[in-house]
């Protein structure tokens, strides 16, 4: 099934009834998709912080007032806890379950953040007539550590997660261009060439995601990516957390192209 | 005594040291000039929340640790505390002294917030060859209450203030780019011409500041006002908020040019 041309509302209809539990890349096409993480309100001010000092790797998106479900800003009637096909919960830091539907576990003192996602910039750079790797070869973009350091945020410190697309020399210019115009979603590439040069030792072996080819002629160009801040706040270990699940994101109402 | 060309630290020394106690238009030309607000903690979230809804309104530059009156991001070395030349201490949204020094009147539980001013944007638009009216009138910006409403985030809720900037009519296209290019100051204007479609009924008597002239061929251009979240949060009268005197800003290290 070919949800790439369906409006948003209708397929988080689909997502909330249990009709689609897989991935969304792809889906709703031209609208943005966001990461979510949900926390306990003690420590959302830390995280908005964290955020604030970390536009380029956390782009918040929204924050929901505390005990709501409902997106008021990126989505009409928009339910964090049922509109996004599989869900993770964490306890301490550590994965507990997976669901489809995290409305038993919801309750009241609990913060929702939607976080900007990569996949609306690399939608632009296909329209830019750039490559994007993963996507030719179906699989999912290469993530690694780094050595650059986070501003840190009370509780919150940890390096910068960066996701890596090879670009063809002559179009590495554009491909800054495009993204930086889109601060959202991640913006600018933070590095160009010589992973060593931020701490990447082995190139061929991603830390997370799957690596894809590099070909002769072509730079590895790192951005800023939204798995720093869950990588960040998994390590302080907090006693109750709900993300998505990788890929399966909250299908916003809004066009990648208002982003910008 | 001309400061347009001396350093952010040896201004704000000698702020520090009670030499300056004036207004700061005009000094260390080029770096970047910040409003202040600082707050109890217990409501530091909902006015963090406040701005990341409303970042037109309230572009925060930087937000301290609780308790820290030193600056980590926009100066090196910096103290809210001592580094503006006049302050204004409000009990229950009401002024109920100005000061030269806060130190006296600090404590453990306040968290301070620098946000974005159109100091910066107007440099940007001087450079670019556009007049800005209340500089060569030397008098204060003309500043309106709007219709516009801003995002309620927890207790603070309110309409945006704007300021505004008779412009030629052939200069507006480019005053919108030169100021969409530095969001973080403000950005692109909210509107532009006709008062009465924001809600300003008389154009000549301004909210805050002064008039300034319009001449024949100038259409009148209004952006989102650093006024707005001042006003949103003394409207919710907190026991207790410091905030600078007007045009008595904070003096960063950080370029206008670098906050594109």
């Amino acid at each position: 099934m070919d949800y790439s041309k369906e409006l948003p509302c209708e397929v988080r209809k689909l997502i909330r009834e249990g009709n689609i539990t897989g991935q969304t890349s792809g889906m709703c096409a031209g609208y943005a998709q966001a990461n979510l993480v949900v926390l306990p309100k003690e420590l959302s001010y830390d995280f908005l912080l964290f955020a604030q000092r970390n536009p380029k790797s956390c782009p918040i998106l929204e924050v929901l007032d505390e005990g709501s479900r409902y997106t008021k800003f990126m989505a009409k009637d928009g339910n964090i806890a049922t509109d996004i096909p599989r869900y993770r919960i964490y306890e301490y830091g550590k994965m507990v379950g997976e669901y489809t539907d995290v409305t038993q576990f919801w309750r009241e003192d609990l913060v929702g953040f939607l976080i900007g996602c990569s996949f609306s910039f690399e939608s632009e750079l296909l329209e830019a007539g750039i490559p994007v790797r993963q996507i030719e070869e179906r699989c999912n973009v290469p993530m690694y550590n780094t050595n650059i350091p986070c501003a840190e945020a009370g509780i919150f410190k940890g390096n910068m997660v960066v996701s890596m697309r090879p670009i063809p020399y002559a179009d590495v210019p554009r491909a800054v261009e495009v993204t930086a115009a889109m601060p959202r979603v991640h913006g600018a590439p933070i590095h160009i060439g010589n992973p060593a040069a931020i701490g990447i030792n082995d190139l061929q072996h991603p830390d997370y995601g799957d690596m894809v080819t590099i070909r002769e002629g072509e730079a590895p160009v790192f951005w800023p990516c939204g798995v720093t801040p869950q990588a960040v706040l998994m390590a302080s270990k907090p006693a109750f957390a709900i993300t998505h699940a990788p890929g399966h994101m909250f299908i916003t109402d809004v066009k990648n192209v208002r982003l910008k």
